[in-house]
């Protein structure tokens, strides 16, 4: 579902947080924190991505200043989400929780854009995942040491949080693309780039079609975590449908973190892959003004264990926003 | 969060899904489709729950005739909402998930009045739950035969569809409040109408004060799934706040049941139950002219096992939706 913004909704203050893994990558660097043991000081691994919300939206508000947030919009892949309402209840602000897997983070800024268009209200949206929350809860406890088949991808241990506000900003929310579930029939839990492909391709070319336009119109085209055969797929079911997606399409779970020194099998996933990727690559290019026009697409693997184990295919979801660089921009430009 | 909706909008089409317990309960005769056997001809409990949202969508999209929901909002309280991804995948529409436990029906109601009001496209909310599949996933599976605490709450086996447009309906969503998460120190997992109760009372009060209103102003006030211990401590705290609830102040986990007939320990719960509440009681009421000015406060624990493993409190929240009769109906009144 197209939806253009009618007023000038931009992202106006944001932050990334990450683990290890996370920093050693190509945009480690730009990360407004890291930890280099993942812990973040806490007693499990699930508090710790709650501590990964929360430091990730404070830090977004220390930016902001006066500007607060109104309204947080959030979500992760943890049971009941409870990264984002344990990691975000000690701001007392509204709360609205929000479940599109790894999709969650676009869900949650074309959301966003979407009240901040009618409303004015200032809205943050913040996502995160972290491999050993995600691992221990998916699929096998660390300590068990289990082998990955070359298709799985490894759950980025990030945050995100972005503020949006009508005026101006880092970069404008043109317009959005709300995505349907599509199921390709995958059934393999470990190859969730295919179960995902088919929702992308699905949501681009209703979009290219929507807007008369070509892949070639943007400076550069972002899927979320689709990683090595996701990305490869769209590549494929795009150049059947008529559209190269050319050099300029690429996927967050590909981009997080080099895959010449970087052992991560079929590259990144998660919440946090595709919300680290925009705070430390393409919010930051736009900034710079290196990137003006560009297609933002979370990708979301909607299942669970037992839906697995029940022998159901994945659905998977792509939500799209369109983002073009702002006029202004009232981002501080310090880093921790 | 207060916000006034500015255009009228307002649900024009519904429908409601229970099993055997909740057709034997007050309002169950009112429900489109009920299965005796819970199962609703699936092989899993997790797939019967599926089917629900899918038979409640359908059947609100058969009284709606040719004004087809646009986008669909839903969510459940199944390990990353597969019950939702399931049950809505087959009809193709745009689709964006929530998490807000037992408060998702209102969520979603106020989300997709927000969005009706500023775009006037036609946006469906569909929630639910099942005992079963609930049980296995929160606490032990039925084979057990585990005890149950007299503060714990019965998961109703319920779904609701809600379809929201711009114009005339059945009733009008006047005003809506986002809640805030509410840690009242709570960390008994068998008493979530006391870890609820809190931001039940922080939402109500808020908006009393903003809309400077009193219960006595609304012909009747229904939270969601506190059951009798929430709804206990939502009176003592209001009243200590200065507003006395009255007698018109129900809650939807004490309604849905027949406490005489029916031992549900402390009342009905689940993301079914407030749904169910809505589509069988209160808004066949406010098509008949005998209810008029309402609030619908939606309420939800967030938590999971792990985080009571944890020894973490569990956090509530609570979502407000104000409703006013509608000056028309295109619901069909024909009954399955």
């Amino acid at each position: 579902m197209f939806i253009p913004i009618k007023q000038k909704v931009s992202i106006y203050a944001y932050a990334s947080v990450g683990g290890k893994d996370e920093y050693d990558g190509p945009f480690g660097r730009a990360l407004d924190y890291h930890d280099s043991n993942d812990r973040f000081s806490q007693e499990s691994w699930e508090k710790a991505e709650s501590e990964m919300q929360r430091i990730a939206c404070n830090l977004a508000m220390a930016k902001a200043e006066k500007d607060m947030p109104e309204l947080l919009l959030a979500g992760d892949l943890i049971n009941q989400c409870t990264s984002s309402s344990y990691g975000l209840a000690t701001f007392e602000l509204p709360f609205l929780g929000l479940f599109g897997a790894c999709s969650t983070c676009a869900e949650g800024i074309l959301l966003a854009s979407l009240i901040c268009d009618g409303r004015g209200v200032r809205v943050g949206s913040v996502t995160s995942s972290h491999f050993c929350s995600a691992e221990r809860q998916f699929r096998y406890p660390l300590e068990y040491g289990a082998q990955r088949t070359p298709t799985a991808q490894h759950t980025a241990t990030a945050a995100g949080a972005f503020f949006l506000c009508r005026g101006e900003g880092i970069a404008e929310v043109k317009d959005i693309c709300i995505g349907r579930i599509n199921d390709g029939g995958i059934t393999d839990a470990n190859n969730m780039g295919a179960a995902m492909a088919p929702a992308a391709v699905d949501t681009l070319h209703r979009y290219f079609a929507q807007t008369n336009t070509h892949p070639s119109d943007y400076d550069a085209i972002f899927t979320g975590d689709l990683g090595y055969e996701g990305h490869r797929l769209v590549c494929e079911l795009m150049a059947q449908l008529g559209y190269e997606m050319g050099e300029h399409y690429f996927d967050c779970g590909l981009l997080i973190y080099d895959r010449n020194r970087q052992d991560m099998h079929a590259g990144g996933s998660g919440c946090g892959c595709s919300a680290m990727v925009l705070a430390t690559h393409i919010l930051p290019e736009m900034a710079e003004g290196k990137l003006n026009n560009v297609l933002f697409i979370g990708t979301g693997a909607l299942m669970n264990p037992a839906s697995v184990q029940q022998g159901l295919a994945i659905g998977g979801i792509a939500h799209l926003v369109h983002l073009i660089k702002g006029s202004g921009s009232e981002q501080k430009e310090e880093k921790a």
